[in-house]
């Protein structure tokens, strides 16, 4: 941020009540835009029903009795889950409230916040299921929760803002927002000051509130933090946790988790000091991050589950809805994002929300452009970053996602170089995401398990390499974050489009560069995943490099040997104690392949090394005394002890079984004789035939010019 | 079949020729009727999207060379492939033509029939991958699909009949079509009179082609077998394959596939000799077949996977479009059929898609009516029987299927008094189905794999008791098809639904009784599913009872203490040695639960015995060297070493997970309590708390005036 700038928002920070009289409400919902927004409720589907469920959920809360229980219990607890209901009932009550003018949502959402005035401020200043000191809430566990408390319920305030008795206000404001603000800012100055998603969550409670309560300094401090000198706050938030690419460092899980503060705190900023501009900031850097967040997806809408994720999330998940609202009505998203949001099904019951719906009412949806495209990680884009490769239409396409950016702060994975691979709809070489039964209290209290440090975040849990069953850093997160992998090359277009990167640090004295692309041949209808991964070092190593496959396997082109009367666990620590070993089968000629079928499709990887290697098949399950993990399956290509070690594959999608007329076709892959010509620092050169045609692959890993060749 | 109605039959197959002018085409669409399913092609949606995709085929089929490759592979191997493709291209350009009017959709049959024609004679009587000698095919390597053939060659030949010339026609029939009906006759005469659904292939195949050639003799034998003595043959079967409510004893997966030759021949006969009023045969069984195949279903669509059956069948298989288009359009099915049309997504291109498509153009569509009902087994329907509950909407129903059927014939399973239990469009408590990669060539050829055998048939592969690890009648089929269960009690209505059989030969000395209902209180949303099952003996015996689950377990009364460090088989046969056993605990008191994870819905089962008993988890794979298991999880209540056992479970559905907001609620159970008072030969009495307030049950299984009773 430049001086000027900050000379400009000083300004009017400091000016916000002289310069716009205070209106409500004026956030998602505007007092100019009432009449509009009624009017879309009964006239554009989309709007219609999302303010009918909306309404729904607002009678509902009617029927019952307000109950604001005493804070006792963890995530997904009782106490934990009313004061959830109950912001979430405020908030639809203060929305039913402006689109029907009837005074009884309003009385319903004053009733509850008299209630929450009366008592908060005798709950103690540390809850009692707390687990880390500086991070407790008051109302739920954990500061963060009781920071999206408040962002929903000033929203429902200033909804009902204006039906509200002056003295009934004071009582609130006074007896509980006030006190909020004063627990967000100062009990929990260190998250409020933090620069990491939860530090949004709580900058955009207290600025919120600082507009809608006509508190100036509220706003600076959540602009600027606490001491007001712009090193942490919002804003700083915006230079610092996204990339200029808009990706955010802990992944696509969190980024869309992290979107909601982001968005609808821009959208008051721009209401109360349109001045700023604040879409515009870093060059549109919110409406980048929420175009990451969508191309950080697949086409079954799923985010791509790097780092701790939980795995069903999807693009129809809530904080998207505001997001791609606001980036459509407000940034000037493309008519693109219209077909997300009827994916989405639903709009915010808001100004943005008619202007979507409407314009999907006249038919101005366009198929959601996903793209090819390399995303940088870190505040200046130069730590790293995903690589995104996709080949075919939106209702059949293969995505390859390539893991080169940096580790991602608390949540990140040991999974440098990691891939994922799509196709069809499914995952066909996937991450397991996130240990967690999110909010089931009685796996860990709904929190991240124990496996989620022993076994998600371990290297092996990936489909990269593992050296010498260690994981990458050792597991040390501190020590991780401080390197990235280096980009050589990404090309995102063409029939042959590719990510190249290199690791030097994650183990000592092994150098590790992989190279993965989406190569088209005019034989082929699909598209190839090549995959060539190359360990160097000056000693011998053991290095692991499994593919965490979905379906079942029906075909190899070695003789697979399954433990049948016992399994042992693979290892006895980073994951591998959680693997149960199925088998273990060397592979003639270091070269061979494997066929599952998943989801009605088949996928043959063909394989080879630069010397000879086996293949191990694993099972999750083992040393799993709480039974927290899920199921999953690899196929490990292993070589037990050599210095330098290219693995080389070529998976072909291919084939079709349709179990509705029983027929199967193409089970057998077109691919064959893959063989590795060779691999040194300079260059990796293999050929394989598609069906009868040779095919002959160069990489020349220091000609950017002419880093990948394909000749037939 | 009485007297007069066999001197009307065989009065009418004798002068066939004599009675209809021959008219082409005459089965599922009709020369009287080709102007109204031409211009409902254009019309109503369902029909024009049908015949656009077989116009599609067909215009693919003419893009390509014709090929008919010397017969050679197993199924799902090329020439298998190749053969099937070619009778659906010819049936597509049939259609097409008829719908088109233009000559080279016929051309293409023509041509095709013609290289068929020229070929025919010269293959060998015996195909070469055939493995069982009296059910060789010779287009194929089983009769069965020379049968399948040619009820769709036959079909396309008459759909184009009038365009191929004399002398042409005179080829196809003496060079194809006679040495084909002669190879399934004679060659394969023991097929072609059993009364089993490849004899119904067999005769429909024979029957059709009599028709269309005029052919008496052909038709006769085929509704009366080669002998025209009427003990084999089309008419044989329909009284003796189904019983008296339609049901096919081999289960719902084989009722669909033989549905399709019972329904065209059906049609075809009504079309030549409507005097025999064939739809009205035996009481409408055809439409009672037609029915009772839909209501074995579950609201996903699938069947239920009773005996051998591929689990991703549902009613929208090709066989079922037939079968709903001709009930519906001529032997007065009722409008929901629409329904079950419309989630098939298309109809046959034919007089009876026509007015299905019409009819839901015009909105007559209803709710298909899932219903609780009995359906009886064994063809005079004294053989057991069916036990199907449901209870809730279409969109979330409750289903408890009781398999109190007789054995089923060779793709019988030995699950005496097995369960089924679905919930919110999932499988709760699921059937393994059969172990076969259908038509996957590398997997046993697609055919049934060893495993079958071994594991999905045994006993301990479903939901009931296992006796001693061992499996009923000792997994000897033969001896296991001379018994059924007795049905003790059903009932289909009101807020207690039960049914309740006995089976007192699987094991010698051990009567098993189970009484599996549907329960509704007014404390819970949704009924109990209540389970009791009596094992009564002299002598002390070991009584497994699992529960195959979907999903992960989040909760247990009792510490579950999963083997960490290494796993063995859980026993050494009868699908035992499949099994990995993951953990044995006692539960303290005979009584617990266990709370399962499924599909965003909690399933807690409330267990408790007669006597003391210990719950083992197991999971499929073990001994399986060529891994052609798929995954499986059970928890089993086991009581080792007791004479007499009663395990009497409560299942409850509840709570609700919800990814997209994250939050859970309704984790917990609402039940509590669960205590046996009683159980003996007349009587089993247990009680239970729901949300504090105490129901007792009483089972008197002698008393049919009160069976079953629930106070509170």
């Amino acid at each position: 941020m430049n001086y000027l700038k900050k000379v400009v928002l000083v300004f009017f920070c400091i000016n916000i009540s002289l310069l716009h009289a205070q209106k409500h409400p004026n956030i998602m919902l505007t007092k100019d835009n009432i009449a509009g927004v009624r009017e879309g409720c009964t006239k554009y589907p989309l709007l219609q029903k999302s303010f009918e469920q909306m309404k729904a959920d607002a009678d509902k809360a009617l029927q019952g009795k307000i109950y604001i229980p005493v804070p006792q219990d963890g995530g997904g607890g009782p106490s934990h889950e009313q004061h959830k209901k109950n912001y979430q009932n405020i908030l639809a009550c203060g929305v039913a409230y402006q689109i029907t003018g009837e005074a009884k949502y309003a009385a319903y959402v004053k009733d509850m916040l008299l209630g929450y005035a009366a008592q908060y401020e005798k709950w103690p200043l540390k809850h009692p299921k707390s687990k880390i000191s500086n991070q407790t809430g008051r109302i739920f566990w954990q500061i963060l929760n009781d920071c999206v408390w408040q962002v929903n319920v000033i929203q429902g305030y200033d909804l009902v803002y204006d039906a509200i008795a002056p003295g009934d206000r004071k009582t609130i404001e006074n007896k509980l927002f006030v006190p909020v603000v004063r627990f967000i800012t100062q009990s929990s100055a260190e998250t409020f000051n933090r620069i990491h998603n939860h530090g949004t969550w709580a900058v955009a409670a207290v600025g919120l509130t600082g507009y809608v309560l006509n508190k100036p300094d509220y706003v600076e401090i959540a602009l600027k933090g606490s001491d007001k000198s712009g090193k942490s706050g919002y804003l700083a938030q915006l230079d610092q946790l996204f990339s200029p690419d808009g990706y955010y460092t802990e992944g696509p899980y969190y980024q869309r988790y992290a979107l909601l503060p982001f968005v609808i705190f821009a959208k008051a900023i721009n209401q109360y000091q349109p001045a700023l501009s604040i879409y515009n900031y870093r060059n549109n850097i919110l409406r980048k991050a929420i175009n990451t967040s969508l191309q950080s997806s697949y086409t079954n809408g799923a985010f791509f589950p790097i780092n701790d994720a939980i795995k069903n999330k999807t693009v129809e998940s809530g904080e998207l809805v505001y997001g791609v609202d606001l980036a459509y009505a407000e940034m000037g998203g493309g008519e693109d994002l219209l077909d997300v949001a009827q994916r989405q099904g639903r709009v915010v019951v808001s100004d943005a929300g008619l202007k979507v719906a409407k314009d999907i009412a006249e038919g101005k949806t366009k198929p959601f452009n996903y793209k090819s495209l390399f995303i940088s990680d870190g505040p200046a884009g130069n730590e790293g970053g995903l690589g995104v490769l996709r080949s075919g239409t939106n209702q059949d396409q293969q995505c390859l996602v390539f893991k080169a950016a940096s580790q991602g702060m608390g949540h990140g994975h040991f999974d440098r170089l990691n891939i994922l691979y799509y196709d069809n709809g499914s995952e066909v070489f996937s991450d397991y995401g996130a240990a967690r039964f999110i909010n089931i209290e009685s796996k860990n209290g709904g929190e991240y398990l124990p496996e989620n440090r022993t076994w998600a975040k371990q290297t092996v849990a990936h489909n990269t390499i593992t050296v010498d069953k260690t994981s990458a850093f050792k597991a040390n997160a501190d020590v991780a974050q401080q390197y990235h992998p280096e980009v050589l090359y990404f090309r995102g277009e063409g029939d042959i489009q590719v990510i190249s990167a290199k690791e030097e640090n994650a183990w000592k004295g092994v150098s590790l560069t992989r190279t993965s692309a989406l190569v088209r041949v005019p034989e082929l209808s699909k598209a190839l995943l090549v995959d060539v991964f190359k360990a160097e070092s000056a000693v011998q190593h053991q290095y692991d490099l499994p593919f965490w496959y979905n379906g079942y396997i029906t075909d190899a082109s070695f003789k697979i040997n399954p433990d049948t009367k016992g399994l042992k666990p693979a290892g006895e620590k980073y994951g591998y104690q959680h693997l149960w070993l199925n088998s273990t089968d060397s592979v003639p000629g270091a070269a061979g392949y494997i066929t599952v079928m998943n989801n009605l499709r088949f996928y043959t990887t063909h394989f080879c090394g630069s010397s000879a290697l086996n293949v191990q098949l694993a099972t999750i399950g083992a040393n799993d005394p709480n039974m927290n993990l899920f199921g999953g399956k690899a196929f490990i290509l292993s070589q037990p002890s050599v210095s330098d070690q290219t693995f080389i594959s070529l998976t072909e999608s291919h084939g079709k079984v349709d179990p509705v007329v029983e027929t199967t076709s193409g089970a057998a892959s077109s691919v064959s004789s893959l063989k590795l010509l060779s691999s040194g620092k300079q260059q990796t050169s293999f050929s394989f035939d598609v069906k009868g045609k040779r095919y002959r692959i160069d990489i020349h890993y220091n000609d950017k010019s002419n880093f990948i060749q394909l000749t037939k």
